[in-house]
């Protein structure tokens, strides 16, 4: 056995993988969802690339395949803090690991719904989190999932380091003094931001209430299955690929697969962190095994296999595929071109060797992409959400002669 | 004429002297207010020692002495996005002066139901704000009341600037580079840490949305009356005295007006900043007259008179009033003793002359304290809040038998 954890958005991309290789594992897992993200699809009137099944046939096709059981708690954490409490108090898990936040940043910038939405429900679930750890005198290790896109994307040349940076401060009269500080974000959108406020969060809270925390910067996540997903066809993961939620490796993809040319934002030029989805769950694993202390401040580590650059990517599928690449508008506002160089050394240290897109994307095409294929909706790829109302999004002309 | 401004919590205690100052400096002032101050004193059993008029009383008062108008809206603009949205459709002012946030420290740690109050209050009134203004492509200036204790109360000796901080960020192979950076905050409290969220979501949309923002990071107010509030008794601005909402000021002025101890948390080591009211508004008045530039950063200024240690503000106040002095158990996690300096040039260079407590406060002793004096309800003074359950409140035995 290794514990108890409760899984906070154990129904979504990153923790229904997560809640299966922690049950593989031998911890006690119970999941909690609102699950929203299915509701958002259902309102974006997109849906997986893979069929996923509901949340109750997942977890009976878990039993059946391992005999493990998983609770489920239907529980909207942002608003019922109540009822959330409540799980807390009756399960005492060991660890609480939180993935219940809005995770798409184009969602996120959609228009004032949505702005709302992703504020409200990212602030109130990891405060309510909080809130109930300390509610409940419960000395459980919390390990919440960030991004690597609060630090902005910088074009200084420097190594971005893991959550805290050491600066000089120089005084008046020659004198200077050194301090560790939380790094200082540039948060590109309003789910960007989310996460540079849950920082805050976490630092008073350790501070103040002694709660043990690591906050998990994690790049971009590609790939769909890992070794438990693959048991059942009904343990199977999400694929998004829709203008909000696909992410560009799955974009290019998706495109490649139908013969449409690989549309990249601007000048392809930005750098990005990239980490595959078995490394997301292996990662929390060993993020579980390696608890702070009581009173320490919290541990930030950065979750990344590699940057790449997207232009890069786009080419390497490219020769992959013997896709086209077409460049288009970059509806985000951000820096045309950026190097970005980011350390991982933490969870180097505590072994974590990931896999890489260069030796695993091949893998990854034929198994969901090839399999899928008659499943792709190509009205869902472009882009939709403006970060300003002075920018036109990236929309690849469709040339079958729908929208443009 | 100077414009219109809208003023979002303009019945509260700097609210209402801001709101007649703007007024009186030829301002078309309307007000935004869900009035849940004088809410929070019925929950609390607590009321301010000066009678207060209600905001209707208040506003046809300002009229009949100047005959001015001031238009009133009662929207809570945290739960009423839709209507605070169609008030700044129709006004269209040129500044908006925010704040309308919960602003007593003990209070938003008063217990699980306060935490959750103060954290959805203040972060959804400030991102409502932020967000009709891109909403409706409203170029107002939005001047933003934050506190000197965002900054954290620092034991070690440098200066603290006013929000942003250059720093010297140390590399590899001997080189560094230079940075202005936010000043990275250590709130001490649940209300302080609301207004360090604030500076990164006005970081946020300033950057992405080129919002002009001033953020003032007030200290401790003190005073009760400015000149406007003066003319007329229905203006009579607020006095709190309770444990919560209280400020150290208050309390020793209360205490000595009835023969109390004054009660000094801790060794009352603790140096604060401390602006009078009256300065509160003039202050305003100058950062409304001095917009920042659409797509600069956040100007930040930090809006004090001076810094006092509080066991130096007892002895002032016992000397004046010859009341005796008790070191009471400090209900804050806190530092005993810190230095604090900290820099006003901004408002300086601006012109402010600051009202300095050597000079003025014995008027406001007798003005206001003397004035109502059998208003005072011993039993609302200790404070209550525990920042943490290992802390006991720092009560003083109350000698006509009470509770202790």
């Amino acid at each position: 056995m290794n514990g108890s954890v409760l899984i906070l958005g154990g129904d979504g991309f990153c923790g229904w993988p997560t809640a299966l290789h922690l049950s593989s594992q031998g911890y006690e897992v119970a999941i909690v969802d609102n699950l929203s993200r299915r509701r958002i699809d259902d309102r974006l009137g997109a849906s997986s690339l893979t069929p996923i099944a509901s949340i109750q046939e997942r977890l009976a096709a878990w039993r059946s395949v391992t005999g493990k059981e998983i609770a489920f708690y239907g529980i909207d954490i942002a608003a019922d803090y109540g009822r959330f409490r409540d799980v807390l108090a009756d399960q005492r898990p060991g660890a609480i690991v939180h993935f219940a936040e809005q995770r798409s940043a184009p969602y996120s910038m959609k228009g004032t719904d949505e702005k709302n939405y992703t504020i409200d429900n990212n602030v109130r679930t990891t405060h309510h989190t909080l809130l109930a750890m300390v509610d409940l005198a419960l000395d459980a290790h919390l390990v919440h999932l960030g991004t690597t896109g609060v630090y902005g994307y910088s074009t200084v040349d420097m190594m971005i380091t893991e959550g805290y940076l050491d600066v000089v401060i120089p005084l008046d009269e020659g004198r200077s003094i050194r301090d560790t500080i939380l790094y200082p974000t540039q948060p590109g959108s309003i789910y960007h931001l989310t996460k540079s406020l849950d920082q805050l969060f976490f630092q008073f809270y350790a501070q103040n209430d002694r709660l043990r925390i690591t906050d998990l910067h994690q790049g971009i996540v590609w790939g769909t299955q890992t070794p438990e997903t693959r048991r059942h066809p009904a343990l199977v993961n999400r694929f998004d690929y829709d203008g909000d939620y696909g992410t560009v490796l799955n974009r290019f993809l998706v495109e490649a697969a139908i013969g449409y040319p690989l549309t990249v934002h601007g000048s392809g030029g930005q750098t990005r962190a990239f980490i595959n989805i078995q490394d997301t769950a292996r990662c929390i694993a060993l993020a579980l095994q390696n608890p702070p202390a009581a009173g320490e401040k919290p541990r930030i580590f950065n979750q990344l296999a590699e940057t790449k650059r997207v232009r890069d990517l786009a080419e390497m599928i490219a020769r992959m595929t013997g896709a086209e690449i077409a460049y288009v508008d970059n509806p985000r506002k951000e820096a045309a071109e950026n190097e970005l160089a980011m350390s991982n050394q933490s969870f180097r240290d505590l072994g974590l060797a990931p896999i890489l897109l260069e030796e695993y994307l091949f893998t990854e095409t034929i198994e969901i992409v090839g399999a899928y294929k008659d499943r792709i909706d190509p009205e869902l790829i472009p882009a939709q959400s403006l970060w300003t109302t002075g920018h036109r999004p990236g929309v690849v002309t469709n040339r079958a002669g729908g929208r443009s």
